[in-house]
């Protein structure tokens, strides 16, 4: 197991972390530029923010720094209501590694959705198993277009609290079945992200870890599991300030031969957010010093 | 499948679903009335409401209207921090059996505990797995007692939210290896209750309640998983108001033979504890006829 200890140079800032420093959104480029002066080496982006601050000034920016990336955050949303749907999803997940391309992201990462409609509270349908099997299709489809673009699909499951309206793939276990069903060579084209945040509750992750081996090992995000938590999607904790044996479950990553970065991403509304954006990359290199 | 479309005997009141009204308690012999009143033939009272109304005078009323339980809730919280906390959980969960058996319960549900201290807000440890180590063997020194009395013990997996400070048993999977471990004969002294809230997103749902057949079904707890969904305790749906396939869940309950009741589990702050019970009542009724 790498020792995190001595320097931050395996840290990655997910730039969700620092999307809102005092409330207020804080500009991507001014996120690089703050990475960069603290000696970060690698972030990923969200295509929100990406979009505001503009693809080719983004790549221009990572490039100028020497940044690398851990991931580009995210395509996926995979679910549909109708042929329309089906097809707008795909044009926006091929633009997605389009995108990732430019910014020379080592793989693309999908939140693969659930019932659509449920995230803006009105599901149009309740049949789960349905949505997985559209889900299925989904990245079956999007595998074509990434093995042409040579850039890996990294499924995340999420934790089972975001089954209804976020991704219906919620456990290792499930996003591995999916990897198999479709790359039964572990060819490197489709893996899964461990986050975390969504996994560490999981009786079956050091067993599922051991499945998913070196081939399928594409990102690896870190947060903390706060009690009590107060919100079931912005109260992400520090790392340190919560329950998950972090340092635990990475050297079960490591075993299996990752050797990437450690990107931490943490949404906060009411903590990390409020703050100055210099004081939480500050914080993440510590934590990630004394607690990755 | 039975049709429950044309009448509400087999529905059971959980009375958590309506301890309070317009946000005060509403005492258990009130609601055992209540309930009585509207031929409802089941409750499954929480330990700590039967504290407050007296046990005695719980088991009379309950004599009095010919009520059944479907449960009685709960055991567990079985993990601890040293020797005397270990031996206080043990004599807490015997006076638990005590109790199911004074008031004719067909089992005792158990929230089997998680990381001791978190729901305090301060964990003492962070070691799950030794967390589930603790309560397999809290489980089994119960079950001993549990024999004697002849009370079947049904684990009750929570949501993975809850893995942190009430329950680190998160998977029907889970619970099941449990039951095969220490009672391998499938006796029904141990078994599971099956609450949707907790199980609804699970991809390996259906196998595992075929997994668990009719010896090992013990409960049947339903509500519904709103989208939002606002707090992580207190804001379960009403049947019919969420995103769970609540009928063709049973439909797969009874496909193994179970034939008991449906009782409805509620814990709403913001709404359903805010209005009058009876109106909580008749609505769980309607929705019982026309949702599960």
């Amino acid at each position: 197991m790498r020792d995190f200890s001595q320097d931050h140079r395996w840290l990655s800032i997910n730039t969700a972390t620092v999307r809102r420093q005092r409330g207020v959104d804080w500009p991507l480029l001014d996120i690089l530029d703050a990475c960069a002066a603290r000696g970060i080496r690698a972030v990923s982006p969200w295509r929100d923010q990406v979009a505001a601050a503009g693809l080719a000034a983004t790549a221009q920016t990572i490039a100028a720094h020497g940044l690398e990336l851990s991931g580009y955050c995210r395509g996926g949303m995979f679910t549909y209501t109708d042929a329309a749907s089906r097809q707008a999803v795909r044009d926006d997940n091929r633009r997605a590694l389009d995108e990732a391309c430019t910014l020379g992201a080592p793989c693309l990462v999908l939140v693969v959705g659930a019932l659509p409609g449920a995230l803006a509270g009105r599901a149009a349908y309740k049949d789960i198993a349905g949505a997985r099997a559209q889900v299925a299709e989904g990245i079956a489809a999007l595998l074509d277009d990434a093995r042409e673009r040579r850039m890996p699909l990294a499924i995340e499951p999420l934790h089972p609290m975001y089954a209804a309206d976020r991704a219906c793939i919620n456990t290792l276990e499930q996003a591995l079945d999916v990897c198999d069903a479709l790359d039964a060579a572990r060819s490197g084209a489709l893996g899964i992200a461990v986050d975390l945040y969504h996994v560490w509750w999981d009786p079956k992750l050091a067993q599922q870890i051991e499945r998913a081996g070196r081939a399928r090992l594409l990102a690896f995000h870190v947060c903390d599991w706060l009690t009590p938590t107060t919100d079931l999607l912005e109260d992400r904790g520090m790392m340190g300030d919560g329950v998950i044996e972090i340092a635990k479950i990475r050297a079960l990553v490591e075993a299996q031969g990752y050797a990437g970065y450690s990107e931490v991403e943490i949404f906060s509304a009411a903590n990390w957010w409020q703050r100055d954006g210099g004081e939480v990359l500050d914080t993440c290199i510590a934590r990630h010093r004394s607690c990755v």
